[in-house]
């Protein structure tokens, strides 16, 4: 590759970022581009433009994924798919999916201007609202590529009573024909997804590329403890049922179940709520919402036991009250080994250092992966910062992972 | 005493507790009669005509303390006052601080049956005001008695952002003239106040009366938590700074201060709220309220510096911030020992037996101490509770109260 090249990828490539930030809404903080939002939706006839100005042929699927296309010999073999998101969470920035979707766009430039021509087709796919949504469900895009958005999903509702379904409607897109998303009925090779690490292990080994091994599973839990509403200056300490001490027992036991657990293992008391505002009453109703994540599956099956009894033990001993709600919110979902190789070799090929890495946040790639054998190259965040305004990528990372992908596809392409 | 007054006095207790019940908010749970509202202000003139029923000379002062005055051989001796409020907390009870207008008021009945004239003045006052309400000041009418409410008090604004001053306008009451309550101009014998015990120690004790040595002193504290916010998926364990862990060590560390308090010292960490609402972001910023009371000043005046010590060191053992915002609420106010031997005397006459027992709660009576020698009548509090619909106390008990009550405003009035 010559100097020249790699130097006007980094070009667009910042130029790029810069522009699709500009796509913002004005009333939240940082970068926020949310799934529906007008914000969003105009970044889209940019990232459709991006595409073409790439040579890409650009079609919209009935889920609203953005796909651009580029032809290879054979349009009857199974394609090569790459890509990620473009919108963001609430007070997000400027990275996270962003990266994915603009460095599939630069590695079928590169690989359009090198003029080779693969036999297969490339798909560089911008998927419709990964993040986190009011709907309360992540990835509908890709989840709706791998058949898995169910009619009851478009009867979600949003904290101002809008159902998905609605949404789609008024986003332009017809929620009766996403059942008719073709993805499913085309054969696929493989599906490859660059993204930032969201976490801190690159920067911190000094390295510049992480080969994926698996995407986390998530157990997320409710606790709520009930005690005894009593007045808090006239009851004693040894005949009292404090719910927040309950709880707060909960939050350790939560940290210490994620220190013993094994690498990358992480274990959150997200949220602690109390019913009663009251200044002079103890805490009577209390509830904490926590998560689990772990891409070791021995572990995280046993979490909820482990937990549960340990939780209820403490509040036991206080005298309170445990219920608990637990939900499987993603199963462990390990990239194929077959692609796994190719992109540790394409990095090695390339002389790009590069560490098996899991993923503890979860993408795109969890439903492409009952498409296509999956895998992820990652690059890393400065500082592990992600979902916010500081959440930070060199784009000289950038770049090499674009290497790294055109590298991938080429060799994917050949198998 | 005659059994048929004792019959008559528990059944005008009886019908009293409920036909004030009766003025409740139909909007709130329990029996909610909150100061400056519609219920509170039809059942002012339930009490009015209650103490005109008993033969009191009734008035209203700047401050809205609705006085029954029963006459006195001399109106220029010092008087004695009892009472205590008829307002409620939201969702509250049928008995705290009516108990202690209704006994009043019979206190007052059972002296003129008998036919005795006292030398001194009795005034029953039903103070304005006393729970804590949306302005965060407790205590309006006997603060205002104690001329301690000041100009700023009555720019207090409430969650609507009503000023306290207009609130006392819209009440009928002319703010302006509240630096013109006569209380401290006229020269006072003694304030007792008689009281549910709101904790459960008389009726673990088996025992009728508690004579009161003392009213707690509450400090207050918010601490606020400052960590950093990761992404809860792809943080190590070992690399977070979690604001929720470091709130819920000090949550544990106000508890164990709490439990190693002298006698009736409690610590209650009442609330916890964490900023993000996010489920996947180690919480940054995370905020606990407590409150600490004890009637002990040695150990109360060292809480600040024992638990801030405590609570920023296991912060920083999570690499959190911590700043503490501490409020004294009430200094601890000692019931004169004049007063407190007058009442066990007077209960050592009539045979009840009682105990020595502080006050965990706040009353009137700590503003009224600054007026005159002040002391309090316990009766129990069934199973302790107290601000809740399950708030009781029998009507016998009750009836003690209003004898002991009767026997030391005739003692009093002999000193």
């Amino acid at each position: 590759m010559h100097p020249t090249a790699v130097s006007e990828t980094a070009e667009r490539l910042d130029s790029g970022i810069a522009d699709l930030a500009g796509f913002r809404d004005p009333d939240r903080p940082g970068w926020t581009r949310e799934v529906f939002s007008e914000s969003y939706r105009a970044s889209r006839d940019w990232t459709m433009r991006r595409m073409q100005d790439a040579g890409l042929e650009v079609s919209v699927d009935h889920a609203g994924n953005i796909v651009g296309r580029m032809a290879g010999r054979s349009s009857s073999a199974p394609a090569i798919v790459t890509g990620s998101h473009t919108d963001t969470v609430d007070g997000g920035g400027r990275f996270d999916g962003i990266v994915g979707v603009l460095g599939g766009i630069e590695a079928a430039r590169l690989l359009r201007a090198s003029g080779a021509t693969l036999d297969r087709d490339l798909l560089v796919v911008d998927f419709l609202g990964e993040e986190s949504n009011p709907f309360g469900l992540s990835c509908l895009g890709s989840r709706s590529a791998a058949g898995e958005l169910t009619p009851g999903d478009l009867d979600r509702q949003d904290y101002r009573g809008v159902r998905l379904g609605q949404a789609y409607r008024d986003f332009g897109l017809d929620p009766d024909r996403l059942t008719d998303v073709p993805w499913a009925r085309r054969p696929l090779h493989a599906f490859v997804e660059l993204h930032i690490e969201q976490g801190p292990t690159l920067q911190q080994r000094g390295l510049p590329l992480g080969v994926v091994t698996a995407i986390t599973g998530i157990e997320r839990v409710i606790a709520t403890f009930t005690g005894s509403a009593d007045h808090a200056g006239t009851r004693a300490m040894d005949d009292r049922r404090d719910a927040m001490v309950a709880a707060a027992e909960a939050v350790l036991a939560v940290r210490a179940e994620g220190c013993g657990a094994p690498t990358h293992g992480v274990a959150t008391a997200t949220r602690v709520d109390s019913e009663s505002r009251s200044p002079n009453v103890v805490p009577s109703l209390v509830r904490m919402q926590s998560e689990i994540r772990s891409v070791d599956s021995t572990w995280l099956s046993g979490v909820r036991g482990r937990l549960s009894q340990e939780i209820a033990a403490k509040a036991g001993e206080h005298g309170v009250d445990v219920e608990f709600d637990w939900s499987t919110d993603n199963e462990i979902v390990h990239a194929a080994q077959s692609v796994q190789d190719v992109v540790a070799s394409s990095a090695d090929a390339l002389g790009i250092p590069w560490m098996p890495i899991p993923s503890g946040a979860t993408h795109d790639a969890v439903h492409m992966a009952s498409l296509a054998p999956m895998g992820m190259i990652f690059i890393p965040s400065k500082d592990g910062k992600s979902h916010c305004p500081e959440e930070w990528s060199e784009t000289a990372d950038i770049a090499l992972g674009v290497d790294a992908l055109v590298q991938t596809i080429t060799t994917l392409d050949g198998r």
